[in-house]
């Protein structure tokens, strides 16, 4: 206990439950330790919104005099213009634990390394430095710094974010019950349906297959999270779907009927959704499954079937369901 | 941060990870803290040596004093001597969480109640007091005491143990692709084996179908773990199996050919492995499941049809695998 791979998978493990809703930042978790005590655990949760770092010292502040702060802790400008009026050594004898080097330039929100360095923490330890080289420098700016803690589970934190630097980061989605069938109703808890909602809602186009649009006639849309619905692709060999089906409805979103993959070579964040046929048809493309499990045992006969390698990156709960993401592997 | 279910909580998880090889005692574990810093979380490995409360507390003095001790940590009666002589007030400023109230009475191993009353802690922070009546009064003994924190998951953490005080509780042990598909060579990791070997050298006795005895003719032996085989109950209308299967040759152990289940009125811990067959005939009896899920997809055919309403109660990997424990709930 008391190492800093303790702190560190803290950190990693709070950056998880905001995995890619950060698009199109990366993940990142932060801890805030004082002499051994753990004063805060945060992570970054939305683009243009404080940075993990800055929501960690603000909790860290909070836990050290048991207080609330009285403003918006999501708008970074009014978090950072806080946090450099406190006085200068109030910070001095904490220590924090950020997965990803802090940012070194100046983009929606401040410059976390700057902010660090005006608070001369005790030490800052990061998982790894970060591998934008427009961003990276951030240790540079900053004294009494480590890093390697916990290298490879950070940098696999980070990995939808280096993908989508280049091409389109493809999320497979499935919702399944324990032994493996798919189709209708198996999302049983609200939890699992909002965090889709939340994805659907971040994400550049839902990408689907036309059989499940058929079948499903499915809406599409982020009603759990009242949010903007997201560009839908259908991918279909011919154009003979239904417009009545709800999803060409929605307001203020984009349908196209696609033959070919070719903007997966943009670099965006793509959703997909559907069953062994979108599974198959995409196979080669998928960079990461996302599996919600339900706790049941099923006779429904609809399952999947494809032979794929995969990797467990994390697993958690979402409310009963299992939510097990995972990446493809070679042979 | 710093509160008493963030510390309960590592005690559950490290728990967790040696859950039902602690048979016949239950699963416990223990957290130590020192002004909020975390000193130790340990947890009981197996009956007959040190509970979880004695190994936390080892664990803590080599923390705080950055040594290591040199005796067997395992054997209580060395270790709650060695903790007795330790100064009065060594342990004074520091608390320990423990999801069950320390025992009260004397068995294979001494009271951790008289230790910990003795070792006059801080506080003493229980998860859920003793069920059983005979084991209980540990709390009464002591003083600066607090209980019922994370109360249902200390609970549940113990379901196993209330149950085979009163009849058998059975383990329906499942191997799994991650869509669903079970037969030869599931078990991608060593570890997933060894827990499996594990398991088997701690329960009563191992059922499993006629039909998987015919076609996988196993061994079910523990040669991973170098444990004694467990006695073998195969359930199966008539006896026709080929005495050449090699679980029948492997040396003391004892195998029964039975058909009826009447054994599992008996209080025991009774490990089932098979497949949908098996899992048919023993549903109304199950209590509890666990499944090893690889990370792989598989077009092989073999799969279980059953219908079967699951909670999920604790999720972690073993290597490349995940480990799911489940019970089974009623519609």
């Amino acid at each position: 206990m008391l190492t800093d791979q303790f702190y560190m998978q803290l950190a990693l493990d709070k950056a998880w439950e905001y995995q890619l809703l950060t698009y199109p930042n990366p993940a990142v978790g932060a801890t805030v330790t004082l002499n051994g005590r753990i004063l805060s655990v945060e992570a970054h949760r939305k683009a243009g919104t404080s940075h993990a770092e800055v929501l960690a010292l603000l909790k860290a502040y909070e836990t050290l005099l048991k207080t609330e702060i009285d403003f918006d802790r999501f708008d970074a400008h009014k978090a950072h213009a806080f946090l450099l009026a406190l006085p200068k050594d109030f910070f001095a004898e904490c220590s924090i634990y950020v997965t990803l080097e802090p940012c070194s330039h100046t983009g929606k929100t401040p410059s976390c390394a700057s902010l660090l360095s005006a608070l001369e923490l005790k030490e800052v330890i990061v998982g790894i430095e970060d591998p934008i080289e427009s961003h990276s420098g951030g240790l540079e700016r900053l004294k009494n710094t480590r890093s390697g803690i916990l290298k490879e589970k950070c940098q696999a934190l980070i990995k939808p974010f280096m993908i989508w630097q280049k091409k389109a980061f493809v999320l497979f989605k499935l919702a399944q019950s324990t032994n493996g069938r798919i189709g209708g109703g198996y999302l049983s808890s609200k939890a699992s349906l909002t965090h889709v909602h939340q994805l659907r809602g971040v994400c550049d186009s839902l990408l689907i297959g036309a059989n499940t649009v058929r079948v499903d006639r499915p809406t599409l849309d982020c009603r759990f999270t009242n949010g903007q619905a997201p560009d839908v692709k259908i991918y279909a060999r011919r154009d003979d779907l239904d417009r009545e089906i709800p999803l060409f409805s929605v307001v203020e979103r984009s349908v196209e009927v696609i033959s070919n993959l070719d903007f997966l070579k943009e670099p965006s964040f793509i959703l997909v959704e559907g069953g062994e046929g979108m599974l198959k048809a995409l196979q080669s493309r998928i960079d990461w499954m996302l599996i919600y499990q339900t706790p049941k045992l099923s006779t429904n006969n609809l399952t999947y079937n494809i032979d794929m390698n995969l990797q467990f990156l994390h697993q958690g709960k979402k409310d009963v369901d299992l939510m097990i993401w995972s990446r493809q592997v070679g042979d």
